[in-house]
């Protein structure tokens, strides 16, 4: 603490990410990064930005981000998505940093579940934003009669983090409907996890003036390490956005950034393949978890929320790390007997159930 | 206008960057670009980093990008610094926002030029800060002595922008002694194209506690398409930052950038190399425009703030980019009738030598 730190720096709890530890021989289910690579065009592309001398990143990158715009808009023309809808920021966390200014600093609070991602309150501490949490059911699931009370805006994962429960399409249709003078948040970061046919809430957007999906590539696109986000929605809530990232900060996406993403979108063919992959070892690591004991809250994301009714799961956390396998635990109420998986590679699965085996 | 913005959003008035055209054939000296490539160990450090299959950039990058603070410690290590007196962001635009927000939000106003880099009242009003404007003389000089009066904070670029003017550093150590309750932060943008022995404030950072210097690695190291910046101080400085961004965006910097920047910073030869080209160049173009009857600012920066006594500036700029020559002129009182030009290639210098000559 300091005499020269603004008063909001004073009060601040800023948020804890998940480890990166620099040894690499770890298995690293930690921070629900994609197991596989991106797609192969995203090299090559990214080889093209580079040339034989990288002259180009002496320039600044396109302010607007505008052929992104374009890739992310042609991806969900299905939609009735056009680049006016689209919002685009340094990785989903700095989205959703000015979705909470622009959007949701209102007179009456914000609401959100008690479980869910730990960065929400944060942004509410940084924007001096009131808040109230509505508890999940007794399973982790969402009730959308709970968000039909007055609120300054609504925000919630789906599926939701750490529990990967999905929320189904009509009931966040419920919620939209009935909250006509607010904004509606959906954050999917994990959406493309949760079936075939990706359950994602921007098919609404058309229909919702008040509907706004945020989605990244960080986790279906494995760009975790570019740092690409988005928010799709109405005109008026991207024109929002934009003054807030215009006041802030013109150029968040760089070249290499920007180039790498547009060829990550264009790829479909990797994009189910990997994430049809990941589904896969979901369900048969699932299987065999439940087969050692352990209950397992229903995943439709990359990562899996789990506990054993005979062990300790900070316990737990410590054996697997001896083992050189680092998971997630979070030291919270209602939660504090879980750990969050991510789904590895099927050679990491084998390793984290023969691990399982040898501590249990 | 949307009744679901907040009210910060209505108010806001974004920053406007320059122009960045989308056409290649343009002679572009508007946003103060680096005229030659990164160093060559830049393009390197990348295709080591993306390997033969860009895996690594499933994983997410150091959220504290540990390398590159030591990397630039390692810069200024002959000014006693260490990587606790490090801060690094997505661009020193990214950096200057989280500064107002963690250091210059007081009660009492934050005091910068009249004349100056014009993202400085934006940030104001992004995060509801008071600011007084300082006039500068008439020779577009800072005056240290306007700088000793109550305030809650106070910032400009050395060199300044887009005078290109450079402040002595016993005149910014006099408004640092005489304001030890405020933080100063010396926004260096430019500092290397000063002179061969670059006159920064980061030597002064060891021995006040109230000073913080900015700089970025998108001009003098030709990385403006990948955003980094950073900023050096007093380790309670960084840590106010630190708590701002751990509150907005854990992941700032992608791991391209990283990477790159790190490479940058260990070639010191082609630093220097390209910056005395760049100085050089400048020399020689003030003095052909000075042949042209153009008066020209003294300028420590890698552009130049010009203006002809018989010819309008916007008339001038338009006629420029008839040629296919982009320059920057702002309509601003006092310096409406300056263009500031950035300093290109010589080819560059010649064609804009060539045009003007047509012009006048």
């Amino acid at each position: 603490m300091s005499r020269y730190w603004s008063d909001v720096t004073r009060r601040l709890t800023p948020y804890v990410p998940g480890e990166q530890p620099k040894l690499s021989r770890l298995v690293k289910l930690n921070t629900n990064e994609n197991p596989y690579p991106p797609s192969p065009n995203v090299l090559a592309a990214m080889q093209g930005e580079l040339g034989d001398d990288a002259a180009s990143l002496r320039l600044y990158p396109d302010p607007n981000a505008d052929r992104l715009k374009s890739a992310i808009a042609h991806f969900f023309a299905d939609a009735s998505i056009g680049a006016a809808n689209v919002f685009v920021g340094n990785g989903s966390d700095e989205v959703l940093a000015h979705v909470f200014q622009a959007l949701l600093k209102h007179d009456k609070p914000v609401l959100f579940p008690d479980i869910t991602y730990s960065f929400y309150p944060v942004y509410c501490g940084l924007y001096d934003i009131d808040f109230e949490t509505v508890p999940l059911d007794e399973d982790f699931a969402i009730d959308s009669a709970d968000y039909l009370r007055p609120n300054g805006g609504i925000i919630f994962p789906n599926p939701n983090a750490p529990t990967g429960r999905l929320l189904p399409l009509q009931a966040i249709e419920r919620i939209v409907t009935g909250n006509p003078d607010s904004v509606v948040v959906i954050d999917e970061a994990y959406i493309d996890f949760a079936a075939e046919d990706v359950p994602t809430a921007i098919g609404l957007v058309s229909r919702y003036p008040n509907l706004l999906v945020v989605q990244t590539l960080s986790k279906s696109r494995s760009l975790a390490g570019l740092r690409v986000g988005f928010a799709i929605g109405h005109r008026d809530l991207i024109e929002a956005l934009d003054r807030v990232k215009n006041s802030f900060n013109s150029y968040p996406l760089d070249r290499l950034a920007i180039t790498a993403s547009v060829a990550a979108l264009l790829d479909r063919a990797h994009f189910d393949t990997t994430r049809r992959a990941v589904m896969r070892s979901r369900e048969e690591l699932v299987a065999d978890l439940q087969r050692l004991g352990f209950d397992c809250v229903p995943s439709a994301a990359n990562f899996i929320f789990i506990r054993h009714p005979q062990h300790d799961a900070a316990t737990l956390a410590a054996a697997l790390r001896e083992r050189a396998i680092i998971v997630r635990h979070f030291r919270l109420p209602r939660i504090d007997q879980y750990l969050r998986i991510t789904i590895g590679t099927d050679a990491q699965c084998v390793d984290l159930l023969a691990a399982l085996r040898e501590i249990l």
